[in-house]
């Protein structure tokens, strides 16, 4: 397990302190800026390899009529991926990440978690492992993203078993559910979680799925062991990390949250991480959107970070 | 005077609705690019060419000690433009920006305002010519900022002067003022509203200055006739065009603020204009760096906007 390095953090903060500007005056991209490097080990992070990947997953949830969108989309998406043709192709090119698309056995959807517990802890470790092994141990930096048609039910499920609250404080409109279709989605969270009662990270994956949080949860510890500094996506990403909190509170600390996402509950969830997101665009897309986006600001902090001349070089002061 | 073209926002807008992902979901990036395609009449806009201007002026306000800073580092931090070492170097290049660097009589600073007009007429007129001789026609975008010891200082005065208020208002900290050197920042703000009741944008500059801030009305016209969109930088730049509502309250609606900055006067500044900033990231420095750092939001806009496939494209829905 490679821990952050507090060392080459305050040598990134001196170095910060040396830059021809007033101290603090880049704000956040400073933080982030020594974030890397504390991450990384080194005075002067770099960022030539970004790896995003972006898990897809199907649920049994969706039997409850709980989205606007056909399970299919699911499947049509990934194509899309692979096309080309999503938002997240055009991001991750003008961020400069590479971008991993994972399909998680789309044809063999989670247990609709209303009836039955959505994954047995084989199907769990199996997930978590496929996640471990998509990330990239070369990368300077890995960007988390998902797809899976009724996953902000699960999302919602997950962050109410996690943090407590109702089904309402969590359940939001997704990718667009109003009226019947929103009724239906707080009815699934609520008997979600009257049936199961989760305590470990495992129970919890078990309890509500899916695949491509499970996933998600097995990178974000693949990357933790590697040292490797992780940009979390928005509302369902963040859902899904979380769940690993229930086995070590301090597990996300190698971890950003990209983008504080339009969906209500994600304001609620980076609270109780008491993680502070990059940006907050009004965004509500996920396939690792607002991560990708948030690649953008960490390029600028890192030029300005190495780039820039000191003081000194520049002969002021 | 190039105007903007509804029939192409409307089209953008339609664009964006047939894209592959739920309506509205990227948020402010849907937003930007529908700004861009009306202002730049096109359905579809472009980024190929983008401007940054710098413009530096030295103040005589700077002999009320209002500054820790002297004066000289307006020369030297434009030497570190030229050699490519301050902030807005890194962040252009990363954002895909060309710079353009002005410094407007150095060895000339404006009067002390709390003594005389900063400027006289013909000053002024000479400023804001130079300000519209630097931009580009061909750009697609014109990014704005600012070098200049004591510039928050007029900044504070200028802001006032428009948006009534006392001087507690808009007086901040800037590149570092605190205790006696705030105290007599506020003294000289309240002088210069005690000594002048200017009435149009061109009597404003006169009254406080500076050169730099004259020039970036210059350009802000020249763009408007040109039908090219701006990005606004922080405080100093939003105060310096907002001398031009004085003769126009419409006059900056080609225009963008790139970032809240952490100076405390600039959330009143955006909301007495009512434009919400692209990006809020505690940044304070100037240079333009706000603006360079929106410019990659833009891009992020612009590249899903185009670049993504429609559901009938993609065969979804």
């Amino acid at each position: 397990m490679r821990s952050y390095d507090e060392l080459a953090a305050q040598a990134a903060r001196d170095r910060q302190d040396s830059l021809t500007k007033p101290p603090g005056s880049l704000g956040r991209l400073e933080e982030l800026a020594v974030f890397l490097a504390g991450w990384q080990g080194r005075e002067r992070p770099r960022l030539d390899r970004a790896q995003a990947i972006v898990f897809a997953g199907n649920h049994g949830i969706v039997a409850q009529g709980v989205n606007p969108f056909p399970a299919e989309v699911t499947e049509l998406m990934v194509r899309n991926f692979r096309a080309g043709g999503a938002a997240i192709n055009q991001l991750c090119r003008v961020a400069g990440a590479g971008l991993s698309v994972l399909p998680l056995e789309l044809d063999r959807p989670t247990r609709d978690f209303t009836q039955a517990p959505a994954m047995d802890a084989a199907e769990v470790e199996d997930a978590m492992a496929q996640g471990a092994h998509a990330v990239d141990a070369n990368a300077d930096i890995l960007l988390l993203g998902e797809m899976g048609i009724g996953n902000s039910t699960v999302a919602a499920a997950l962050a109410a078993s996690i943090f407590g609250g109702v089904a309402q404080d969590w359940v939001g409109p997704g990718t667009g559910a109003e009226g019947d279709i929103l009724s239906r989605k707080l009815q699934a969270v609520e008997a979600g979680l009257a049936r199961h009662r989760p305590v470990t990270a495992r129970e919890t994956l078990a309890a509500f799925g899916g695949r491509e949080q499970a996933a998600i949860c097995g990178a974000v510890l693949r990357a933790r062991e590697l040292g490797l500094p992780v940009i979390l996506d928005g509302f369902i990403c963040t859902a899904a990390a979380s769940v690993l909190t229930r086995d070590d509170p301090q597990v996300l600390s190698h971890c950003l949250i990209g983008h504080e996402s339009a969906e209500p509950g994600h304001r609620r969830l980076v609270d109780a991480l008491k993680i502070r997101p990059v940006l907050s665009l009004d965004m509500r897309l996920g396939e690792g959107s607002g991560a990708a986006v948030a690649l953008l600001l960490l390029r600028a902090a890192v030029e300005c970070h190495n780039g820039m001349a000191t003081f000194a070089e520049a002969g002021i002061g």
